[in-house]
């Protein structure tokens, strides 16, 4: 599972070689990884993908298969062919722990190093760390709504390839999914698996009775039988509850059924309840099709009785208003020792300079107030006065009893590691305790409770200074 | 670039262990891989992925550690283990060729072989097509749009990983991109790469001028100069023509100048006319920043003057309405000597059985007229009477002067390809020629022309005669 080198924008390496060619390549430099809004409208994001990013920038290195195509692309000159063929990431990298709720504008992870190793691993961060944070949010979105009801992970038809399968299923297991249908992400990740059969079983076998029978034979302890071939209630529920009182008899309990069509509110209703009638109050209900946090929502309001979501394609590719993509960007903040920020003609866009602090204030109770970004040597006292980013004029006061979270750590120094990965379950675990202590509205799926995420006396000060500057310059 | 065996859905294996057990795995079988609906709601898809497909098919089997772990499951015996161990793909694969401009409910891809084999790889085959013809459809939109102007896929960063971000690469050739800035698509596809650099270049260096004429020296030839730092048209723009006379002294011409922000339509037009008063007519304008085809729509209304889009997120993620993800399906149409059909309550959703043929009819000047999807071994001849698969009330007659072109080929016989793969400029220069042949109401992106897919008499009384069947069966 390399991550090649080549996996980049073109530009990464153009500037690379005008870099070389300008003798900056070794000038240090330090680069900031944030996006600007909560996915999906929403509250809240879970960051994800750290782990993945940091094996690529371990293991990032040229191969002479690659550096022929490059050389070949006739843009590079000899010297700098030969500069990427020792070329490794010994940068410094902070980042936040996976699985935290983070919010737009936070600084997630920095990268220090030379302005040529910083710069250049640009598109790969962007692009590891944007999906599988936007996959577990909505996981922990689709979760949330599903509450005791588990959550399966079923996308890897629709997902955006082989690899975009395996990072979703990843991702979605730390959002709160419990299982998944991608035998790869068992095999590398040891996420449970998951799956019964297709309806394609059902049409192999000359009638559905035949069909469910031969299925509960071949897996009489996990079998999950797919009802609506035909007719879910007239055709699929009956067998089923035919199969099971087979099985029992056997000395084996039908695991449950599985419904992919229709309407789920009220097909698992009747569903429910005949099978209770029938004695078999230990089946499941899985239901499966189109399903993400509205959908389950709806079923809920309806009294549905699901057990289990199989969740697919609008999980695995992020589906919904403000979904699709997460808009990360990586910005320089700092270049030798001059403090840097990038300015545009709209006050919010503007990026926050230099080596940061990212501080949560934290209850007496554990429950979140709210998030500070800070200079890097600022000191943050309860009491403070912090402002608003987009608005220096909207100012808050980091509540008298609150304590200070330090949200990042420095999670590789000199191109390795600084301490083992988490296993997928604590970062699992991370993300479902974070959810319980943020303010409830937070994780309301329509016009959520905005959290407050505000920057110091230090860095409102810097980022005037710098603005003044830039907009003298161009006077 | 392994396609593992374990990248499917669990349920794929159990079912499979469930033939085994039952002696059914070599029964021969059928199915059919289509979608229902063409992607964001418009009146056309780009078929594409075929390749990658066919290459999984060949290349599939299990290693010992894959083995391993699917033993360690506690699901499966150890036969079936066994079993696995020798199992390939050795079947009949019927398709579409890539870069074909298709419709939902038509029969893109037929797989023919035993039970066993043909059900099984049918997560990878979704994963794969579904994806790629998702971003290719969206390509050929933006692309349409764009008309003369050219576009660049410039999407790895928002991409779902970084196979994802290769197959968007890919695709998006297909579709109509002229180039990528994701290197590893031009390493292994061949798709030429572009790229100059980013708003960090220009920040690390004192001043936006001095930023511009360092990068013009290392690249006189092919800079494009990013303008939108500080101020498009007070300092980029101005900055960009001093640069550009520097270097046409020195014998170079600016390649051009990208704008990333802001008014597009209005942005573009005052560069251009800047350029133009300072002599530098060929300098070209490539407009980056949330592009689709909805936006390019917007900037040609209001006179825009872009030559080049670079088309990110929203071509690479496959967003918009009706986006995001291709439904693709796969369904068993033949088991044995047995013709088989799924049923639902919505016949809109009823399969359509049996091996078919996928035939076009087009007029003597080579327009698209009506496809007509037909029984494997039936005749359709022009004058025929066609029904709407939907509604069979819905007849058409096929117009007499129309010849027929047969879509679908033998392109896997025996587990092995029949023919060597086209090249990716073949299968784009396909594409291009499918959509000039398309009805032009079919290519606008708005409540496209629905193009006609009817089913052939043979086809309509068989399905007629099946349903009765399987009405008659749950009576």
């Amino acid at each position: 599972m390399r991550y090649s080198p080549l996996i980049t924008d073109l530009y990464e390496l153009t500037m690379l070689a005008g870099y070389l060619e300008e003798g900056m390549e070794d000038t240090p430099a330090v680069f900031d990884l944030f996006f600007r809004h909560n996915p999906f409208k929403g509250g809240y994001a879970v960051f994800a993908g750290l782990d993945t990013a940091l094996a690529y920038l371990e293991e990032l290195r040229f191969n002479e298969e690659e550096l022929a195509y490059l050389s070949g692309l006739g843009l590079f000159t000899s010297r700098f062919i030969d500069y990427l063929r020792g070329f490794r990431f010994r940068g410094t990298v902070t980042a936040v722990s996976e699985g935290t709720i983070v919010f737009g504008r936070e600084s997630l992870v920095t990268v220090e190093g030379t302005l040529a190793e910083a710069q250049f691993v640009e598109t790969a961060l962007l692009n590891i760390l944007n999906f599988q944070t936007l996959i577990a949010t909505k996981s922990a979105r689709v979760c949330h709504m599903a509450g005791n009801a588990a959550v399966i992970e079923f996308g890897l038809r629709r997902a955006h390839g082989p690899d975009g399968g395996l990072s979703v299923a990843r991702a979605a297991y730390i959002g709160g999914a419990r299982s998944t249908s991608n035998v790869e992400a068992g095999f590398r990740y040891g996420i449970p698996v998951k799956g019964t059969h297709a309806h394609s079983w059902i049409m192999a076998f000359p009638d559905e009775l035949t069909a469910f029978r031969k299925y509960a034979d071949v897996f009489p302890d996990t079998c999950i039988l797919l009802v609506d071939t035909y007719d879910t209630l007239k055709s699929g529920i009956p067998h089923a509850i035919t199969v099971a009182k087979e099985l029992r008899v056997r000395g084996h309990e039908l695991a449950g059924v599985r419904i992919d069509s229709g309407d789920l509110a009220y097909l698992s209703r009747e569903a429910r309840r005949m099978l209770d009638e029938a004695g078999f109050t230990q089946a499941r209900i899985v239901a499966s099709n189109e399903i993400d946090e509205y959908v389950i929502e709806s079923i809920l309001a309806e009294g549905g009785k699901v057990d289990i979501y199989g969740v697919g394609t609008r999980l695995a590719t992020g589906m919904g208003e403000g979904g699709g993509a997460l808009g990360g960007v990586y910005k320089l903040v700092r270049i030798g020792d001059k403090p840097k920020l990038k300015v545009t003609s709209d006050i919010a866009k503007a990026t926050l300079p230099d080596r940061k602090r990212l501080l949560r204030a934290v209850a007496p109770d554990g429950a979140f107030l709210m998030d500070i970004m800070a200079l890097q040597d600022e000191t943050i006292l309860p009491g403070d006065l912090v402002y608003n980013p987009a608005n220096p004029l909207e100012r808050k006061q980091i509540p008298a009893d609150a304590r200070q979270e330090e949200l990042r750590q420095v999670v590789m120094a000199k191109g390795k590691r600084t301490a083992a990965s988490p296993t997928l379950d604590a970062i699992a675990d991370r993300c479902a305790d974070q959810r319980a202590r943020l303010p409830q509205g937070c994780l309301r799926h329509v016009n959520p409770h905005i959290y407050k995420v505000s920057i110091s006396r230090g860095l409102n000060d810097l980022r005037n200074q710098l603005m003044e500057e830039v907009e003298r310059g161009y006077e």
